[in-house]
């Protein structure tokens, strides 16, 4: 028998490359893990996936490296087309399909705000920081321009971590402002990053900054209209041609499959993927969504969201297993304090860059804004908090500027990369298990801990005030019943409520009979209506 | 406006490879091109998605051909592994999941002779007649090894075509006979060609012959049993853990992922992954699937059949893409003649090979059985006809014996793929595009188009009468005024349906408390009953 199997062995798998097999095997044996322990500490507060992903790639780390003697800890090399091209577009299209889009669009002000003014300034304070920094450490081989790329490295936060700690149930408002700030940050940082590596440093001036912004607000146009003109598509497409007639795969294909078109188109323009792809996400569970058939309806939702799940898991185990890479820690050849002491300084960094926005941003919006909207000291704390988490988007970028920037000064790239990893490791495992219970800790002791959601039922009220007071679809029945209040009063008093009402008013008018939507689509009769219902939820916000 | 897109474009992308991002999205954007397509095209009984996509493929091919001024027609180079590590286990997956079992099991006698000896006939004369032929036409440079080789990449049927020309509603016979002789004899095939690539030919004994069988039979039960086991693994512990409790993505999850796994370990441990994963669906259809909420019993339903179709639609994108391989074309350095000469020869190898075992077997089946599971000629013909499609596994296997075996014979080797090649596009368009009106017209001529159908409710109804003999749980009430016939009668007459019976005894007494399945997981109150009513169709065969 022993001597069969050898014979097997040796004559098996000519085909297939056998460190590839390995490496898959490996991930996907701990993806399955994470899922089980997942599970298992559902209830524990302390503890989540991400968490217990990280732990278990940082585990696998150290068994590769004990059995390979010292020698490798990577069963997969990082690799940036990996996370860009395959792992974040799921997450970010999943993270658009399912948010509730009304509380979104309530708080696109204050997400804009944070996610770009919030993010140039953390960025120019961790650059003029580390400037500052690696000056008095004795630093002197990092150039101006590789502060400039530690200052946007450290000031993308990590949004996928923010989608397990913050409940969109529990705490509406914070979610959308933390996530939705991720989100618009990505973009910022990513533009910033580009921006650093291309500038010329020898020919600086006025222009400079102003071409910066001109190129931003360029690409934050172009992104956004790119997914929604792609969303619209995919809607008119799916009720023009009625895939499901002959098949619901057809419709879950074109609807996955073109949304990851929209981000690929976008990165081939060099726009924002990620912007790109959130929106289209947003108009696809608008319209697109209510075009097709029951069962591609909850086919859709729950396979966006395991794909979704399945991608953020893979990162943290890859970031998790990454960390253990011997070799850099080699190459960077110094010593466990000096990068223990940079690590702290660059994170100590980040926590005073994001405190310098989020403060002065809340205090600016809560003296414009009317008193319910405040941001109330414990929130912008909580903002703070959520906020400085750092994750795959940081590695991938750090590995992109210290990588491969030649052999000068290969020891301080790597203790670089090491220090990024450090912090990256840091804020995950702690912040990660600390933010949750700190966030009840925080809001048990508020008085009103939903009061965000409160002031959206009062103007959800008013908008259906509102809409009756013009003869609206909503709820025609009791027209004559209702009190009135005079528009100009609503519209000082819930200003976006108003906003909201008119896209509304322009959305079944124009763009619903056009490109389908809820109630725009002929009901057919026989489909199970139960199983619509069960998932209503994704509708609530609308 | 030009020059801010101009500075957009040198700062951009510095973080992805822009090659791979041109590539992906070309690949997305034909999918939905072929996706739109299959279905304009789905009345039409001469195209399917399976041609459309190769005509797209060759189609983009000869623009990136022309775009690149002849230099290069290759968007993504053809990858093996691409092919059997992600491209393939959803099918296979797909196919197990969805396959009928009751129907797939009845056959099973069926599809074991002509997977193996049916393969193992075809191999032999394949290699046999190419060494003879390559004598004549003057081609000295293969050795015998070659020849063998090409007799096992020959002998490769594309079961992926095969499930979208026939139809499992409307002839399941056929369906089953072929599409289960596909997946035995990719095992076999895979066997052979490995076997063939590891055989020392200095030193051949009877013991070789005798050697390979015992591999093979080791190969079959070993893959058979992981693939169950792991599918076994599954259905127990979703139903202790109970996933669904808390998340419906991780059900859908852990399923995909411990398919996938069990793919994976196959080809770690040097089996057929392929065997392995179909198995492993079959299980998971039969135990897992009713272990799971509702919504996850829809999701992956669908999901599971939308992968495998993208996968299936890229699989014959990058085939139509490949085969404009300007490189090759140019290396085989053979004339247009004598290319044309050796495919036909091939193709004419193909259909002698696969006539030399199906009207023989057919033939014996006939013999050894009662009539009313007679196989008539017409059935023969198509069963012939329908395995004739060469696709995706022959083009990897051909790529792995011809592209690295050296610099000795380059141009010998470089014909043999496109000549391969050629094969592998002529059998899937002509006979992909032909096959389901031939079927069609085949049968329409048949007094009985149904027959075998007609013979599934009649053992159907042998089974329900043997069952209500013994008191078991289908249909008790009738109980008395069924008719009465013994045993053994029974067994004479229908003895799969028979085997069938006590496996459904077994099965219920022993099996179905331990791993869940159909009946033996409590109906959670409130979920929507009709959603699994709408999915039992995938129920109807257990």
């Amino acid at each position: 028998m022993s001597s069969m199997v050898q014979t097997l062995s040796s004559m098996a798998n000519t085909i297939l490359d056998q460190s590839t097999v390995i490496a898959v095997t490996v991930f996907v044996a701990l993806l399955c893990a994470c899922i089980v322990i997942g599970h298992l500490v559902e209830k524990n507060r302390w503890a989540n996936e991400s968490i217990a992903a990280l732990l278990l790639g940082l585990a696998s780390g150290a068994v590769v490296l004990l059995v390979s003697k010292g020698q490798s800890s990577r069963v997969l090399v990082f690799n940036e087309d990996l996370f860009f091209i395959y792992l974040l577009p799921p997450i970010i299209f999943n993270a658009g399909f399912q948010v509730k889009k009304k509380r979104f669009f309530k708080n696109f002000s204050v997400i804009l705000l944070f996610g770009i003014f919030g993010t140039v300034i953390s960025f120019c304070l961790i650059t003029l920081g580390a400037f500052l920094l690696f000056k008095k450490i004795g630093i002197t081989s990092l150039t101006m321009k590789d502060c400039l790329a530690i200052g946007a490295i450290l000031s993308a936060t990590d949004s996928v971590c923010t989608l397990q700690i913050l409940s969109q149930e529990q705490t509406p408002f914070l979610y959308s402002a933390v996530f939705g700030e991720g989100v618009v940050n990505d973009a910022t940082s990513i533009v910033l990053f580009n921006a650093v590596q291309s500038i010329d440093f020898s020919n600086i001036d006025g222009l400079t900054a102003l071409k910066l912004l001109g190129n931003f607000l360029y690409l934050f146009f172009t992104s956004t209209i790119l997914g929604i003109a792609v969303g619209l598509l995919s809607a008119f497409g799916i009720k023009t041609l009625y895939f499901g007639r002959h098949s619901t795969d057809r419709e879950v294909a074109i609807m996955m499959l073109l949304a990851y078109l929209s981000y690929m188109v976008a990165e081939l323009l060099s726009l924002s993927g990620i912007l790109t792809i959130f929106f289209c996400g947003i108009v696809m569970s608008h319209y697109t969504w209510h075009n097709v058939t029951e069962s591609s309806r909850v086919t859709t939702k729950h396979a966006f969201a395991t794909l979704s799940f399945i991608a953020e898991t893979f990162i943290f185990i890859y970031v998790g297993m990454d960390a253990l890479d011997i070799t850099k820690w080699k190459e960077s050849n110094a010593s466990a304090g000096t990068s223990i002491i940079v690590s702290l300084a660059l994170f100590a960094l980040v926590l005073v860059g994001r405190a310098a926005f989020v403060y002065p941003i809340s205090c600016i919006l809560n003296c414009t804004k009317q008193g319910s909207e405040e941001i109330e000291l414990k929130k912008q704390f909580i903002i703070w908090w959520a906020g400085l988490i750092r994750g795959a988007v940081t590695i991938a970028l750090a590995y992109n500027q210290f990588s491969s920037s030649g052999t000068t000064s290969a020891n301080v790239d790597a203790m670089m990369i090491t220090c990024i990893i450090i912090v990256v490791l840091f804020s995950t495992v702690v912040f990660g298990s600390v933010t949750k219970p700190l966030i009840q800790a925080v809001l048990r002791n508020n008085a009103n801990p939903l009061t965000s959601g409160e002031n959206d039922f009062a103007s959800l009220e008013d908008l259906r005030l509102l809409s009756l007071e013009n003869g609206g679809a909503v709820d025609n029945g009791n027209n004559q019943s209702a009190p009135r209040r005079s528009k100009l009063q609503l519209f000082i008093r819930h200003p976006t409520s108003t906003v909201h009402h008119l896209w509304r008013k322009f959305d079944d008018k124009f763009m619903r009979p056009v490109f389908g939507g809820r109630g725009f689509v002929p009901f057919v009769p026989g489909s199970p209506r139960s199983a619509a219902e069960e998932t209503s939820d994704l509708n609530n916000s609308n």
